[in-house]
């Protein structure tokens, strides 16, 4: 996957149901093809197949429990993922937090399969663990960042630096990206400066009033 | 929704990914208009969209959660499904578990959004506890008998007469499906006979060689 | 058990942490001593033991895992508690919410065991599901009002009064305590008015500076 | 805290419920005097301190949340731990996972309060992911062997020895355990041999006909 990348998470706001859904990742596809930079989109999980199968852009699944094929009403498997046509997953991101040994078991499996695996994590520490299992990208979001209005390049570049840095150390071929308060070109410039591959946003996208207008200023950010 | 009805969950077996979760929903609609019994479907949850807008059998959600709109990546809300769609969803999946303030909760919203909620249900004491909440439907599956080769109207036909009625006298309105082991004609036939109004079931159709033929059978016990 | 009764839940305040949570048992002790009205308490899961054989007064888990003697480390099983000289334990508290079939499995249990099973609830809506499973106690606990200032008394005496019209009407037998910002004597006595036997409540002793003499003034309420 | 270490977990067996858990206690303190060789145990968690208060051999808790004293009714924290005699706190056992950032958060304040963390993992790579928290042991189980009747230190040498080596590679203050199967001295021997500083056992002390006995065996392997 090419980096840098601009990940939308579209979560579970009203301003994706439904139609819209399909609407906000097409809006995502034309700017990725107009700027050139890759976007990619984390639509809710029941409308993963129903978008990865009219979009041509990277679409991730919001979640994925560490479950084999087979008994699991409700459940979200990477085989599953798969065959939806989403190139990977988010894993454990703050909302829908994974024990450890799922998250060791997920990443190897997406490996396999040929899934992008995105962990989430809170702080350097957890970072530096995760390190350990080689997922593709680690989206370094700090809590007490996240919905607000400061981006986290701003409120705590450190934590982007250092994460990086650590976990260069430890296994060079994994990407960071970076979340929490992104808002517009100048946060993923900065991102870009710290080291970051990219970026990790939700709301600053999704609940926009033109989000063409705010993903053509993010993608500015990374050119 | 007209009874009775013979409900298909589809779980997270290999058989239903991708282009094959769309094929036995088609098959299922298929059986339902040559038979004219009502069957209705619960796809994996990452195809509930996909399925749903293609499909005009009634479809459910294998799962929600107790959530509004807004932060829960991964999560799934009744107004997703209600934009999906989908019909309505099922709920306390024995796979799936939820707490009983948010079975009432979800059981409540599900009214106001004019969505069928399914309960499942493991005895009939818990049965009389969720009659409290006049779900749509209440799916009593005894969890001794899920996944096995005997039918719940063989092994414990009592315990669906005796949920019917218990079920009755507390609140008319809500309708009884039985499951677990269900594999053919004569298991519905019986079921409908104990007083249920229809089946719940996955195996017996989703891993069946011939799931058309299996939908027929099934239809044919409830003509 | 004799009612109405002051069930004191301990909480994890660092107020009752090591020696200071059985000088409040202690405390507890002796109003219920001093003033004849019924006082229980429920101290921390790990002081549970420590503190049941040192006091007379009738002691309850604040929680309990729908399991059997055997693995499940860090659990608590209800042998357990009766092996502990506890008499019974909260079930389903608002901050250890638990799925309905083992509610329904650990309640009758309990009465296997002879022991006293305290159901919280949020609603009316669940406080009559819960009936149907025949708890030794209900307490009914409006979460909006849990930690506040004003008693769920003053606030909304409408559930407390409904809550045990309808369980009368399902289960004669099963007492309805109340709780959400209960503070004094007062409080105690609207409740009792109200149709409860008795309240529920932790901040207001647990944390009071004068335990003692909020415990005389609540039982005075209870005269 | 002195290595080699044999850990008992008491687990929620009914052979230590009540009085019987305190005399298991007693029986470990003995041989452990007897013997020189360091034992701890952690007992079921409504015994903490009862047995804590008694026993001058190191007790630890089965489980933690990651909670501050507050509100948490049914919940353990690690200042409610250290306020009862308890020097440290099992994490992550294979019975009771933990979220990741959770781990990291108990371990951190671990050191902050001075009490000793035994981290479970299930292989090498989560064992070198927590690694880099620091905790005071890594207690490596391979699931598929836990409750059998082969020691992992026949079944799986290499785990061991891997654990050892590659967390001593990141954090070599880390000191190792190794559990699963754990049944007499030559086990306990070997587990030595193969780098770990002890063994964390359960089944094989606690359902003991003579725990005494099988004790003193092995201790004779750690000496």
């Amino acid at each position: 996957m090419n980096t840098p990348i601009i990940l939308v998470n579209f979560k579970i706001y009203d301003e994706i149901y439904g139609i819209k859904g399909l609407e906000l990742a097409r809006v995502c596809q034309k700017v990725s093809e107009k700027t050139g930079i890759n976007i990619a989109i984390a639509p809710q999980v029941i409308d993963l197949r129903y978008i990865a199968e009219k979009i041509s852009i990277p679409v991730f699944s919001q979640h994925v429990h560490n479950m084999k094929p087979g008994n699991g009403t409700g459940k979200i498997t990477l085989e599953g993922i798969k065959a939806s046509n989403a190139v990977g997953t988010l894993i454990n991101h703050s909302e829908n937090r994974v024990i450890i040994s799922d998250i060791e078991s997920i990443v190897k499996k997406s490996k396999e399969l040929d899934l992008i695996s995105v962990v989430c994590t809170n702080n350097i520490s957890v970072s530096k663990a995760i390190a350990m299992f080689n997922p593709t990208f680690i989206a370094v979001e700090p809590p007490e960042l996240i919905g607000g209005n400061v981006s986290v390049t701003d409120a705590d570049p450190d934590i982007v630096k250092n994460t990086v840095k650590e976990i260069q150390a430890i296994s060079p071929e994994v990407k960071v990206l970076c979340g929490a308060g992104i808002k517009n070109g100048n946060d993923v410039r900065k991102a870009i400066e710290l080291g970051a591959e990219g970026v990790l946003l939700a709301s600053g996208v999704t609940k926009a009033k033109n989000p063409s207008q705010v993903l053509e200023d993010l993608a500015s950010g990374a050119m």
